[in-house]
């Protein structure tokens, strides 16, 4: 365990899965206090009762100007609405971080009137869950997680580490860093296409019957993220429209290469391809 | 647990991860013999050693001649094969079952040239894993796992009956009979379909690169299936062509649609789509 030293009076905006999580897992830091902002008067409540944050707020101005640090645990438009609405009451030198999983359209936005006095450093956890809200919050939804940081020239390299150092204290393996545009053009094909195919799956005609004893493991591991905030994805899905519709091209023709194959008998084809995935899946752990 | 009367002499045709594992599950109901006939000497020196069967045999003859169920464990092709050139050492009155994954145009051939006092009941469990050979064979891979029988009017009932009672000592939670045709169809959807798309991702130029880092578990749920036996699906694709380009291109319609969404920011659609899709998934278990 690294030696943590994380004396922050810290903000999370947004108690959902993802701002819940966060709290509980920074607890273990110690820090010098953690306050949540929601609109669900509920959330607050229920999050202040567990002991997950210390003091609750449903308007940002109180709790802001003494945060160090700010994690901003919405969707991408709120974060820029509520950014942007309290952008006079954030503490000066404050990092602010966030848990999108788009970067760059984000990121150029809130450069593009955060005062110098304020540090946006993106990041993105590779976690989530089937399930929203601060009941499905855990401390542990990070371990072994994937944690990308999306730093600009903008940004100070302390606040950088800082980010980094709080990523692996929650429980992060690996942390790495990238540009927000390389970032995005990665995670359109690693994480946004497998959501538009699990969709796509459970849009057939055939998934309106009573299918599931006739699936094995494949079908189950293909749609579990069909089960999908729509709201938050969509948003997703057109803040990176033009990678994502890549992606969905590339993967429209390796299906069709596939299909051809089959339709063609082209035994040697198939093969290779099958043989080419394997080799390549088996890399991954 | 059912009480068990298995005073069998059992046969296992192809002692890999499937019939390797049969062997080791069958066991467990005590039966006279269980037998394994495979070209690989090795593999049956090992499961003679692990007391995985009692007798091994590269040969069929021999074996086949006093066994009262024969599991043949093999790709389809090899199926005919093997019923084919050992036709005349099957017992009188001898239950003939398999499991493999499609079944019409199998059971079709092999019907064709069954003598009358032999039965072959079309068995698929719906197991497995993405490593081969008995070494990775278990008792416990048809656990909980779904079973699907096909009779034809060929048929016996006690035969239908035997191999679903097989199918439930073996560990197996649902055992379901339709017919060959209907089992193909849906398997095109459930199975055959998860794994075209598994490959396909893989397909992606993205995939070449180091792109781990980037993964959640949605890209790896994804893919798992990727890592394929290609003689084995290759057989399964060719031999259920229809059908699967059938679903193929019906996937390839629910996808369009998303992208023509994502493309023309039609929010009320792809949130309709994605809602529709949450809610079907979440009837899965």
């Amino acid at each position: 365990m690294e030696e943590c030293d994380f004396n922050f009076n810290i903000v999370i905006v947004g108690l959902g899965l993802i701002g819940g999580s966060y709290a509980m897992a920074l607890r273990k830091l110690n820090p010098l206090s953690i306050s949540g902002i929601d609109v669900d008067e509920n959330s607050l409540k229920e999050a202040v009762n567990r002991g997950i944050i210390d003091q609750g707020f449903t308007d940002g101005k109180e709790a802001l100007r003494k945060a160090d640090l700010v994690i901003m645990a919405t969707y991408p438009e709120e974060i820029v609405k509520f950014m942007k609405s309290n952008i006079g009451d954030f503490k000066k030198g404050a990092v602010i971080t966030d848990t999108c999983g788009i970067k760059e359209g984000l990121i150029d936005i809130i450069n593009s009137f955060l005062p110098d006095e304020l540090d946006f450093v993106g990041g993105h956890p590779m976690a989530g869950k089937e399930s929203k809200g601060i009941k499905v919050a855990s401390d542990d939804i990070f371990n072994n997680a994937n944690y990308i940081i999306t730093p600009t020239e903008r940004n100070l390299k302390e606040n950088i580490m800082l980010i980094e150092k709080m990523a692996r204290a929650i429980g992060c393996k690996k942390v790495i860093s990238i540009s927000p545009e390389e970032h995005d053009k990665i995670i359109s094909f690693t994480s946004q296409l497998p959501h538009v195919i699990a969709v796509s799956l459970m849009d057939s005609d055939f998934a309106e019957n009573n299918i599931e004893t006739f699936t094995g493991g494949s079908f189950k591991d293909a749609t579990r993220v069909a089960v999908i905030n729509s709201t938050l994805w969509s948003e997703l899905f057109f803040l990176n429209s033009d990678n994502l519709i890549n992606e969905i091209e590339r993967f429209q023709k390796s299906m069709e290469k596939i299909k051809n194959a089959i339709m063609s008998e082209d035994e040697n084809t198939l093969k290779h391809i099958f043989r080419n995935a394997t080799a390549r899946r088996k890399k991954m752990v």
